[in-house]
This record gives structure tokens, sequence and C-alpha cells, in this order.
């Protein structure tokens, strides 16, 4: 882009000004479909509201000339042909699902900007070398069937149609039903459409967290993808008569569990960053005010950047739970039943958008992502990597979800730069 | 009871063996009336169960030649009528009904112990002085209807059958309702038996607790029954992603209450016997393994035999909590909704209990109950004690509650002869 500073500078602005006018108009125009009482969006996969996005999405990417397809499981495409097809796509995009009373702008956000990016190429720039292509994915979020990821899955092969994982949503309604009666399946339509030959996806979301806020970035770098351990343990004691139990013949399960909470942040703490551990749901019986809690069944969520250094820590912390029961006179027992693998994405893409931040005098730091997305299963596939843009206090999954239009637009701008540097100068 | 040692002695043994085959026979009786799955007992006030329960004890105290009667709201009387009525009449009493899966003993061995006393007395001394009376008690535990001690409430004019307090079963059905349909309520029985000049009223009872057990005594001389205070506590926090929210920046309402429960534990230690304090029971909002909790709700139960000390307590535990609430960034709100005053029982009479057990040679201890009683209303109208038996392991409301029936009839032992003293030795 051989632009003068001046004029450069002066073209930023337009830019800003215009993505910010769109960004606003295509987010609140989204949020209404499945828009809840709560000021916030419960879109879920294959339902009424879920549908209607994806076929309204599908038509506005036909409006802007996109050669639009769904493919079997129900992940919308929208292609813009480039000159050199055959030197692979470039590929954005990210998820309309949402969890129930979800925000405006988790995944939402990367579809939007998407295609308000690849729009103003095309007007300006014409045709790429590279196709550029856009994906909405199918429930990123698992809020409906416990199957996160399931589109993604499809497209990177994780998970395959003619073995359509056995999930069932809260009314016992299997995922194979749901998409049939939402017109997906096995022949319905394109098989996957994204099959060799990627050069590179890109997705654009939310922070979900405050650190962008809080240290007044414009732009977070994804270097990767946390590594998550989710476990649960049982802690048995004794339940019995709050008044006629002295202190000291206690077996109390919840003073047990409560000094195993305050272990995990403490420890949490005493690690350090990219570390984050939470003990975040609690089952007690018999949860009644005048009797010694006999029996807690608690989870564990442990997060980090490097997976062996989750395992580490996540041992140490059961040893001192252990001790604790030990101390306690408590039974204590667990159950690993998450253990996904930290992703590390593309550093080449990384670098790269951090020039362009630079040459955009961007405030940006590099960071973990704690939270998963459909960029983890991309990069099995191609190399790919994520920008982030702040997300006010950190709020996601609530209707308290939201980022400013003007720090959609500066998103938007590094997304448009990548691309086009993908796609149109690369070769 | 001029008896020689060796005699004495003798007569004890014989005594005991008659007590210990008489509880077992009666227990096993009453426990066949809500008998459940569990092993335990559920008879819950005005229900089948309890209906027949008491019928069947009516029957029995019939036989044993005591004038029976039931009063307006369900309460059992049997009398055994005294050549001295006017000089007052000696109660005992205790209650049948039980919690959900309650055990065999709970209230129960307080009427079969008191029926098997004064039938033992009646034919070892003939007529009393006094009049000997044995009330079985309703709903003591409150545990259809919120509303704990009704039936010693109604005779100790705590409650009227003119305004039968509001209270509702978990099926929506009244007190009023169901006391009518059970066959009582104003003018269908004799009103109140025990009006005035009741000359002493002694309960007989498990201990539920540990302490007799574990200091290997017999006998619980109780002093009074302590204070209690329950509390609900509201804290909140900011629910936010658990993954992308760094140690630092969280305001955790779960870890918070861990700390205050911790707290609890530390102080309540701290402050000694007979302090007890209890986090029973937990709300957490939203509950799930991967969103840090933003909002905790936790009772607290508080007890000590001195009222004003438990009010000391309670206040500088409250100071600790808001410390820890402002520490952590997290809102903290309360809400007192019991506040029982501790009641004295009459030294007198626990000296003649202590006097009994020395000359039994039966180890014995003094000690507050930590658990509520009739005793504590009658207390009210008349001089009254509890006298306590040892409970396995101090496991009580369940179907594991246990007295071995050698502990059971040396409590027997006891209150025969203090119902001796009482009703045929003063005057």
């Amino acid at each position: 882009m051989d632009i003068a500073v001046d004029s450069y500078g002066e073209t930023r602005a337009t830019e800003l000004a215009l993505f910010k006018a769109s960004i606003e108009e295509t987010i609140e125009w989204l949020s209404l479909f499945g828009a809840d009482a709560s000021g916030g969006v419960t879109r879920l996969l294959y339902d009424a509201s879920w549908q209607e996005a994806q076929s309204t999405l599908a038509q506005r990417m036909l409006q802007l000339g996109l050669e639009v397809t769904f493919d079997e499981v129900g992940n919308l495409h929208g292609i813009l042909k480039g000159s050199h097809s055959h030197t692979g796509a470039i590929v954005t995009g990210s998820h309309i699902d949402t969890v129930v009373h979800g925000g405006k702008f988790d995944g939402t956000y990367g579809i939007a900007a998407g295609m308000i990016a690849i729009q103003h190429l095309w007007k300006q720039y014409g045709r790429p070398k590279r196709d550029l292509h856009i994906i909405s994915f199918c429930e990123e979020e698992g809020s409906r069937f416990p199957l996160a990821y399931w589109g993604s899955g499809y497209i990177t092969g994780r998970y395959s149609l003619a073995q359509v994982p056995e999930a069932h949503d809260l009314m016992g309604i299997s995922l194979l039903e749901a998409m049939t009666a939402a017109g997906f399946g096995a022949g319905t339509n394109s098989p996957k459409l994204v099959p060799e030959g990627i050069h590179a996806f890109i997705e654009l979301h939310i922070e979900q967290g405050a650190v962008l806020e809080q240290e007044k970035q414009a732009i977070g770098l994804v270097q990767g993808i946390v590594g998550q351990k989710r476990l649960t343990f049982e802690v048995g004691g004794i339940a019995n008569h709050a008044g006629t139990t002295p202190m000291t013949m206690r077996s109390d399960a919840l003073a047990g569990v409560a000094e195993m909470i305050q272990e995990v942040e403490h420890r949490a703490k005493a690690y350090g960053p990219p570390l984050v551990a939470t003990v975040g749901s609690l089952e007690i019986k018999p949860n009644l005010t005048n009797v010694i809690a006999g029996h807690v069944t608690f989870t564990l969520d442990a997060r980090h950047a490097n997976s062996s250094e989750l395992a580490v820590f996540c041992e140490a912390l059961i040893t001192g739970f252990d001790e604790i029961a030990l101390k306690r006179n408590l039974a204590l027992s667990y159950k690993e039943w998450m253990d996904a693998a930290a992703v590390m994405l593309d550093s080449g893409l990384t670098q790269q958008v951090e020039v362009i931040c630079q040459r955009n005098k961007l405030p940006y730091r590099q960071m973990f992502s704690g939270a998963g997305h459909d960029a983890q299963l991309m990069q099995s596939i191609c190399p790919s990597t994520m920008i982030f843009v702040p997300s006010r206090a950190g709020i996601s999954h609530s209707s308290e979800e939201y980022t400013s239009s003007e720090e959609l637009a500066v998103g938007i701008l590094v997304l448009k730069d990548l691309l086009y540097e993908l796609a149109y100068h690369e070769h």
C-alpha cells in the first residue's frame, strides 16, 4: 500500500467512520433474531431464531455478490472468488449461535466484521487473487447440544456426518433430529466446502476478558488458546446436627470444601498468569441451615497456555486437597472429565497482525485466549490466527456484553488489512 | 428409699433388666408406625402414621390404667391420679412426630420411657401422692408445618386455638385444615389439660450429639437449652468467564464465601464450647463449571447457652465478613430470621437428678442442649428439666440414630427415681 502518511491517515479515518456505521447497523440488525426480554440474544443451533438469522445472513451475502452455500450440517459459506483460486482461500469467520441470554457481540461480531471487510475490499480493490471466504459456523458454544465446535469440527474432520456424534439437547431431541428438521443432513447440501488448500484462517472476536480494556490496548494478538482441564470432586463428611455437634467433633464436608476453594485461589494467584483456576459450581447435601453438610460435590476449571504446566499445577493442587481431606477426616475422590490440550496459533500470522497494528499506530498486546474458539480447530488444517478487541469489564455470555463501535471498527480495520495482504498482495 | 446397699444393687439390676426388655419392645412396636424403606421412621403431624401411632399409644395407656384424653390440638395425655392431686402434677413427656426419614429414638424414647416408668412405679409403690401425667406433644420437630413446638406451645399459651398460627405444609395444606381432618380443633376434645399448678416437667431424650458417648458418660444433666440465631447472607460479585478473567481481575462471590466459611469455623473454634456455628446451606448463581460465581446466598446457624455471648459472637463475625467483602470488592447484605433466646432449666431439678446419678454410681455430666425441645416451653410455666442418654456417634434425624437398650434402660431408671421422689416422696 503505497499511500503517503498524510493521505493514509485521512483514508484510515474515513474507513473507520465507515466501519463504525456499518458494524453498528449490522450488529443491531442481527441482534433482532432471537432477541430476548433480558436485552440479550438467545439463538440456539437449528432453532427458529438461528435458522432465520443464518438465512437472512445468506441473503445479505448474496446481495454483496458472494457465492453463497450451506454445507450439510448448516455452516453458511460466502465466497468471493479470486483470480488465482488454486493458490488457496483466505477464510474468515465465527459463529452466530449464542448461549442462553447471551450478548450481541460474541461470535456475531466476527461474521459482521468479515462481511464488512470483504465488501470494502471488493469495492476498493476489485477481485482478489485468492478466494475470500467467510464462514458462519454451527454450534460453537455447545449451548444447545453438548458438542461445542460442531460446525468447525465437521469442516476439519474431527466429526463426520457419517457418524453424527450422539448428542441430545435438554428436551431430549437428538442433534440428528434437530439438524434434519432444520433442513440439513447428509445429501441435503454441498459437502464440506473447505477441503484442502486453505491458505489461512482468521477469526476476529471480542476478548471476553478485561485485559485489553484495563491495559488500554486496542488489539489482542492471540498466540494460542489455553489448554483446559475440568474435574469434579466429591467430598464426604458426616451430616450431623448443627446444634448438638461440638466444633471439634465435626466432619464438615462444606468447611473442607471452603478450605479447598481457598487453596485453588491461593495456588492459582501464586502460580501467576496465564494460569486461571475456578470453582464455579457446588452441590451440597443435605443443604439445610441446621445440618452440617455431609457431602459436597464441586467442579474445578483450570486453564493454562502450556498443557504440561497445567497438568503439574493440577497434580499439586490435588495433593493439597488430599492433605486437607486427611487433616479433616473427609473422604475425597475426583474425576477428570475434560482435558483439552493448549493450541498454539500461527506465529507468522501473528507477526503480520503485529506489523499492521504498528503501521496503524494501534496499541496492542500478545495474549492467550482463555476461552475456546473455532480457530483452535481450524489451526489443525491451516495456519490460523485470532484478533481480539476489548470487552467492557470483560463481561461476556450476558446481555451486559459490550464493545464500543469505535473499538469494533478498529478491529475491522485490522482484519481488512490482513485480508488485503493475504488475498491481494501475496502470491 | 430405705433399701440396704446390697439389696438395692440387686433391685437395680432387676429393674434395669426389666426396663431393657420393655424399652426394646416399646421402641420396636412404635417404629412400625411410619416405618420407611430407609430403615427409619416418617411420622408427620396429623398424617395417617402419626394418627395411628397416637391412637395406639392411647390404647396402651388405657391398658396401663391411666386416664387418657386428647386435647383440642391432638396432644395425648395419660394421667395416673394421685392421692393429693391438688398439690400439682408431675409431668413427663416428649413427642412421636419425626423428621422425614428420622430415627426410632428422637422423642419416641421419652414417651416409651415415661410409660414404662409410670407403670413400674404404680406396680411397685401403688398410687402416688401427686398426679403422674404423661404427654405426647404435637409437632415438636416442625417437620410438616413450620411451627415447631406447636403442641407444647398450645399448652403453655404461646399459641392459642382461637388464633391458630398461619402455617402450611409443602403441599399447601394449612395447619387448621390438617388438624380438622385428623379430628381435632376447637370443641372437639378437652381444652388444655395442664393449666396452673404443674409441679414439675421432666423430659428424657437422646442427646443427639456425641459428647456423652465420647466421654463415656451415662447421663447428661441438661442445664439449659442454647440460644439460636439463624441468618441468611447474600454476597454479590461479578459473574464472569472462568477462562478469560485473570485471577487478579475477579470478584468471585464463591471464593469470598469460602473465606467467610473458614472464618466461621476459625472463630467458633477459637471461641470455644458451648458455642457452635455452622454454614450448612449455599445457593450459587449461576453455579456453572466455567463461570465465576456472581452471587452466593448462604445461611449461618449459631448457638450458645448465653444469648448475649451469642450476640457478641455474631456481631464480631459479621464485622469479619464485612472486611472480607470489602477486601474482595464484594457486596454483602444479611437478614437475621431467627433469634431464640437461651432457656435455663430448673437447677433444683438438675441437682435432684445429680444425686440420683451419684446414688446409682452412674457417670454423668452437666451440659447444654444444642437442640430445641418441648422442655424449653414447659419451663415457662413450671420448673422443668431434661435428662439425656448417649447417641451413637451423635447421629440423629437419620435411620442411623441409635442408643443401646442398656443405655436406654439406665435413663429410665433415673427418670423413674426422679418421678418417685417428686410424686411419692415429696409433699
